[in-house]
């Protein structure tokens, strides 16, 4: 494990990033001023509600890791994070999970109403494309890495990313798994939808969006693998051992469902045992990028000691 | 009013696009093997539904009318028609217009259910930028037209036609004009938003997809205006003067529950005087084009004589 001083230093440009993205997040939104009011307060209730903003800070650093300033990033960074609140927005339906709690405020559904809701999620989704395609507009102005072939590439994998085969497929498995059941490797493959996906999109559109070669956008790609993971194994162990309070959505409701979890499937020693691995796969993943990647190294052993 | 001659070929014409189009559709769905059974089986139903495919075939006769193989605008044609769908889905939806019956078939949810029918229209949402993005990587890889500004701008310009500015904003201002009524002015910014849109882009995309110059995007863009609100004019006509059976869907429904509509806002009479006039500047914006763009100038008075 990291020391404390690494830890705090983390901890700040975390913070830091964070109100970046807040500030880019926000002027996303406020700069189109044609979306209808209360579909823009639904919006701007779920993508700005208190969050790790796990996705956009991994863009960030996915862009500096490959030697970037991480400012190029931006768009990808309020790309991804438009298209997790999207999901959360939908997962949280009535007809989907259910759930009246969100990063400890009413869900979008109860706040609003849930038509709202499902207009809330289309808008943030189909907005995800429009700013990622903006900004790469502005990057390959003045940069020639930027061809048209990784322009399309680089929507392509949001796309990819957000849809039927990744983050979409992986919330229709779990559905199903509730009613059906299941073993790890369906469960694996839930994950890798439902979150893998858009965690190992995030770094790769960093990467991307910062010039990164092939082998280190490969590398990012393996990084985001096993990070994606780790953070659902925990994710899976927090919501057995935390208070409500602590996570800011009801807990204990996953395996009252009969969702597939990890404790649940390797129990809870394995499954700790299983995110350490994970988390030491992640950071050998990174070992060719030198310093540029040490916040992605820690990152990736915060995932072991984070809270909610 | 065109010749008997003229119809046949354009009906021919269209038919023969509409084929092509369900052949691509198909093939869209089929080439992605990781879709889950259940999502996929939702996302093809109401996909593959039957359809007048207006707007898919728009964006081939964009790419003809500016010179070039409609095949080129294939990728763009099944964009607009996957977004279409999981509007329709979305639309359908219990929350929203609470629909039964679409295209004379059971909608999404009821044929599946709900949560199911959510997913399938997020899933054809996303599904629509990557299929997008592939066509434009292949049209880039032989032609220079297509660079790196070019590509994105297509991307952007799909994703601001289905997002909160357009597409979903006018659901959303549909749905409060419900509860609370509204003028012409009103209803026009509502269609803008919800049919106009995705009309104008379907051409656009067509005219980009086919190289076309930002003259000929231009009198895309116009005739796309035009034709759109033409297009949702005669809609709100048919449905206070058709039966249920010949359209497909409830109908009278809309005025029963207090929408916003021409015939309710203008009367009838006045309602058709301005799809002709409507119809008049589409045929216009088109007049620099010559033969090339004749099935556009043919679809536009098709909208007058459509009876679903």
């Amino acid at each position: 494990m990291s020391g404390p001083v690494a830890n705090v230093s983390l901890n700040e440009l975390m913070a830091e990033m964070r109100a970046e993205v807040d500030v880019a997040l926000e002027q996303a939104l406020a700069s189109r001023k044609a979306i209808p009011t209360r579909l823009a307060d639904a919006m701007r209730y779920s993508l700005l509600a208190p969050g790790k903003r796990l996705r956009p800070l991994l863009a960030l650093l996915g862009a500096q890791a490959v030697g970037s300033d991480r400012h190029q990033a931006i768009h990808a960074a309020v790309a991804v994070e438009m298209i997790h609140t999207y999901s959360l927005i939908h997962d949280d339906l009535p007809a989907m999970d259910d759930d009246d709690l969100r990063r400890g405020r009413p869900t979008c559904h109860v706040q609003f109403d849930e038509a709202t809701a499902i207009l809330a999620g289309d808008a943030l989704l189909a907005l995800a494309f429009e700013v990622l395609a903006e900004g790469l507009t502005h990057l390959s102005h003045s940069n020639g890495y930027f061809t048209p072939a990784v322009v399309a590439d680089a929507l392509r994998r949001l796309a990819q990313a957000a849809g039927p085969e990744a983050l979409v497929g992986g919330q229709a498995l779990d559905l199903l798994a509730e009613k059906e059941g299941g073993d790890l490797e369906k469960l694996q493959t839930i994950h890798r939808g439902k979150t893998g996906a858009m965690i190992r999109v995030s770094l790769e559109l960093g990467g991307i969006s910062g010039g990164g070669t092939s082998l280190q956008l490969d590398s990012l790609q393996q990084y985001g693998n096993s990070l994606g993971l780790a953070f659902q194994v925990v994710d899976d162990l927090l919501d057995v051992e935390s208070t409500a309070d602590a996570m800011g959505k009801r807990t204990g409701k996953d395996s009252s469902r009969g969702k597939l979890t990890y404790p649940g499937l390797l129990g809870v020693d394995a499954s700790w045992e299983k995110a350490r691995g994970l988390v030491r796969q992640a950071e050998q993943a990174l070992e060719g990028f030198g310093n540029a990647a040490w916040p992605l190294v820690e990152l990736a052993r915060y995932v072991l000691s984070r809270k909610n």
